[in-house]
């Protein structure tokens, strides 16, 4: 099976991209660094706009970078572009060929913006429009439900979080990702046993937040696209000012709740989901009192730093949807409605 | 029932918020303009932040601003907040008592910006906390559903766009907006009976575009603390990326497309959803051929400007809401597990 196998290739296409990007990355920093630039302007979609909503965490948390993310139908429908003076303008894009997303990137430059391409095609229509190419190496892609590319779009951002920060220690822990993430790859045996319990689910919630907003956002992507449940992100803050109204006994919630500063919030609503509420949860962390509140532990390394957690509780949340895909009998590789590329305008 | 009276009241209490609150308004704008504002950095959660969404479309199409959403826990959990330089701070909450949205608003204050709060309690911790403060007027909100302090806060965002752009029409256009808001509650008894047919429903997705996605959002969020079913917000091109594959006949899909420039982008995708996919659709329009593909119509006058569509639109959004919760049989006045004012840090 392609996903399968794209999902087991992380671990080596991270690895080098770390290796073959990171001159570059410190190129594109130093050019940051060296413009008056007071907030990122950022432009994607799908699966993209979730590397987008790990950038808007870290960049903010580790960088003091503001980032606003880009409404195109702005640029397209309406032609009224705001204003971007002093913004550096990203586009993140795997196939760099959604039109909206390049008209976002040409208006920057028009403006005479700094322009930033995040892209798996160092020669699309997005890279083009762009005065920097940061190359996700993810290789070809081909199955429909994206997995390599999402993790290569977070590593290049997490990369250049720690260029712009100038920080040792998070270069140190950047390598470590390789190796994290293949520990945390040999899991899938059991999350495929555990996928069978979720075999007549047609609905959940998953929860996540701070950095891991990002990875909520994206297992729930990939559980819609596969197995055509409603999954509905939320933060836990979100969710606590309402939609927790319709969860009941037995409703299953997915949570991703490494160890971190929002931990303890996590937790809270955890203990209320499940104490409470008697909702049944799947969790994706590395503390055992988070674990233990689960009907299904998903582990990752107890080592993983926060602001690294998503590249690695990303990986149980993409076997699990792979898996529940089988267990529901559907196609893995060709789900239905979906392209690849979608050319949106 | 004190929801329905107060999605009634909206006509009168926006009528009054537009007569006192114009000066102050003006008096905001300009002191904006005064500044070196290069962005909108937003506080809100909930329902604010679906004023916010429209606060995000209608200050970049009206008046070139870009803005970002914070996220609050960088400023709470993180304690890491990002440099605010040449932002206007702005925090939008009824109650104005949520500490994750007075911290932003302190933050931006430590740091020399220009702050703005707009809510329903002038005298609370976030106006306190804020240079200018934009008095939502909308009276005592007893129900735990907010409407009419949603529409009070779009009025308020729409008013100092106006303000911002100087433009004489489109303060002339403002004052039209509770005739336009009155005709269109009179739908309420053919709502009513239309409810009836979703009696059974337990999920739906909810599209919107452009000016028009926040009253995406913010009927999927009535649906959600009312009706306890899983109402999932899209823009039509993010539904098209992906999550369009759990569409089958049959679905119930509610769209809200008046005319406007993103009219044909719905218009397209109202097609397929109807002719490919044969799903079910409850559409709010001003236009023949929209209105003509849904199983339930919902109708807004046909003058209504597309700038403006939001703070009409969602009002047989909120009727829709009500009466399905009441077919369902559920307290429309107190729903379960939520409280009108949620303390997220």
């Amino acid at each position: 099976m392609t996903l399968f196998s794209e999902i087991n290739e992380q671990p080596d296409r991270i690895k080098n991209l770390l290796t073959s990007q990171r001159k570059n990355v410190e190129r594109i920093a130093a050019e940051i660094r060296g413009r008056n630039i007071r907030y990122v302007f950022l432009a994607a979609r799908g699966t993209s706009d979730n590397a987008g909503r790990y950038a808007n965490y870290l960049l903010g948390a580790m960088n003091g970078l503001p980032l606003a993310l880009a409404t195109p139908s702005l640029f397209t429908y309406y032609k009224k572009p705001p204003r971007l003076k002093n913004a550096l303008v990203v586009g993140i894009s795997q196939s760099g060929r959604s039109p909206d997303i390049v008209s976002v990137l040409e208006e920057g430059r028009r403006q005479g913006c700094m322009t930033l391409a995040i892209t798996n095609q160092a020669k699309s229509p997005l890279a083009n429009a762009s005065d920097f190419v940061l190359d996700i190496m993810a290789g070809r892609e081909k199955a429909v439900a994206a997995t390599k590319t999402y993790t290569a779009e977070l590593m290049c951002v997490a990369m250049l979080s720690a260029a712009l920060a100038g920080d040792k220690t998070m270069w140190a822990d950047l390598v470590k990702v390789p190796a994290w993430m293949m520990r945390t790859l040999k899991q899938s045996d059991f999350i495929a046993e555990a996928a069978q319990r979720y075999r007549y689910i047609d609905q959940t919630v998953v929860l996540g937040r701070g950095f891991n907003y990002a990875t909520a956002f994206e297992w729930a992507l990939k559980l819609k696209e596969l197995t055509y449940i409603i999954a509905e992100p939320y933060s836990s803050a979100d969710f606590a000012h309402g939609p927790i109204a319709m969860v009941e006994s037995g409703y299953p919630v997915f949570a991703v709740a490494p160890r971190g500063r929002v931990f303890n919030s996590m937790l809270d609503m955890l203990k209320r989901l499940r104490g409470d509420i008697s909702a049944e949860l799947v969790v994706i962390s590395n503390d055992k009192k988070a674990l233990a509140l689960a009907q299904v532990p998903l582990h990752i390394p107890p080592a993983v730093p926060e602001w690294l957690s998503p590249l690695v509780c990303i990986l149980p949340a993409q076997l699990f949807a792979y898996h529940l895909t089988r267990a529901k009998g559907y196609n893995t590789e060709r789900p239905r409605s979906i392209r690849k590329v979608t050319k949106t305008t």
